[in-house]
């Protein structure tokens, strides 16, 4: 797969939703490793923290929704840096092939003959449903998750999933802070005023912040910190959980099955 | 959150898709100190090596299509090892909350007032995206994905998302071996023939395999081994990803980009 040359090989690594705990093991160990890192400004300090102290880092993110560099110059920076420095680390939050337009970085990479990998990270919807506990696909109520963004503009192609199911989790990335807006939307596109929803501030971080709702009272819930991201479905019914009752006595067969399993300890390797 | 009083907290972990090095740096941490782990038989053997030498394991997975345990049965254990063992680790191949029936584990456990955590994974569909090195969106091509499953029986519901969008990249968790069938159910869903897709068997694994297909062709493809993900839509248009074709020189305004970057190194700490 190599046509790399003599230049280095460029590394897509996933920093994951901002717990460097989160973060894969490979992560950590080409962060350690790390001469030349570009990151994303959704990439949290903690992350960042864990990058060599000799790595040279370029900031390649948005400042207050201002780029401060296009996707074309990063793409070019990308092949400048593996050709003059050898390996290149072009860090993501989340992870890198989920709306991270690791896209085009690949496609201007194989265009140079420059060698690369993907290192996957958490993506903020698993972070986000792991900080809420709730499982985004659930056998009895729901049957798939779409991975989605709202964007106001660029694509315009937003209201193609009219047709989602109520067995689809929805998973929206960077819903932004104007939830009615999102809301009234997605109610549009037939889904009922009480679908359960679930806002998530800044996954996994310190400041965490875990909010639930309806789509009907979505707009009226005060706006949180970004990054943020929009659960919305059966699974996010979160007042229905049995938080307080107690488990029923186990069956005799449920016994037996524990004490067969007693018996079958390390796997063979 | 805590309603544990002597009972140990159990951990949702996520064992990502074989690679152990794809393993969060908390799951290693956690299966490092383990001293009793309930795993699934998707969990691959070198994460399976990772767990403590003195941990008690237990196989709750199947062979050969056969369930060792009901999950039912499964919500008891984990109840009953909390209990009497403290800390447990319920180990998933790939996330927890994507296709991991991770929503009855936590309903019984709120049931029983045992606290948890989940310790998210890397998803099978990331993984085999990362071994096939297309990324799963693309703000040109497609602006979201839909995870989703292919099982014949149990809920039946599988063609709901008929009206699926072009735009959209479908991830299929658990295709078969029967591609065939899935490629024909697809394409009476209205997805053209000419549909690019991918097979990836075993990814992030030794025998990681990746074939690239469309959905016409896709039926007379080899059966590779489970587990395997099948990718589709136009992300997986390999064969028209510009390999050989050289880099044009940098623009004038993107080198002076690169020079603008060089002077903001090491973020404020």
């Amino acid at each position: 797969m190599s046509q790399s040359g003599t230049s280095g090989r460029v590394y897509l690594v996933g920093a994951g939703p901002g717990d460097p705990e989160l973060l894969t093991l490979k992560a950590v160990k080409l962060l350690a490793e790390a001469k030349v890192v570009l990151y994303d400004s959704l990439v949290s300090r903690e992350v960042l923290a864990l990058i060599s102290q000799t790595a040279f880092l370029v900031d390649v993110g948005k400042r207050a929704g201002k780029k401060l560099l296009t996707q074309d110059e990063i793409n070019s920076l990308l092949v400048s840096y593996a050709r003059q420095e050898g390996p290149v680390i072009r860090l993501k939050g989340g992870d890198p092939l989920l709306f991270g337009r690791a896209s085009e970085e690949m496609e201007s990479l194989r265009r140079a003959g420059i060698d690369f990998e993907i290192v996957p990270g958490i993506t903020a919807a698993v972070g986000a449903a792991a900080a809420a506990k709730l499982s985004l696909t659930d056998r009895r109520v729901a049957s798939q998750v779409l991975f989605t963004t709202f964007s106001r503009g660029e694509t315009g192609n937003w209201l193609n999933w009219a047709a989602i199911t109520p067995e689809t989790t929805l998973a929206i990335y960077m819903p932004g802070t104007h939830y009615g807006e999102v809301a009234a939307r997605l109610m549009e596109s037939g889904l009922a005023a009480e679908t359960p929803c679930v806002v998530v501030s800044q996954a996994t971080r310190a400041e965490q912040q875990v909010r639930w709702s309806s789509l009907a009272a979505l707009s009226d819930e005060d706006q949180l910190p970004a990054p943020s991201l929009l659960l919305v479905g059966k699974v996010a019914m979160h007042n229905s959980e049995p938080w307080s009752e107690r488990l029923r006595p186990h069956s005799l067969a449920q016994l037996s099955a524990a004490e067969f399993q007693l018996q079958s300890v390390k796997p063979h390797q």
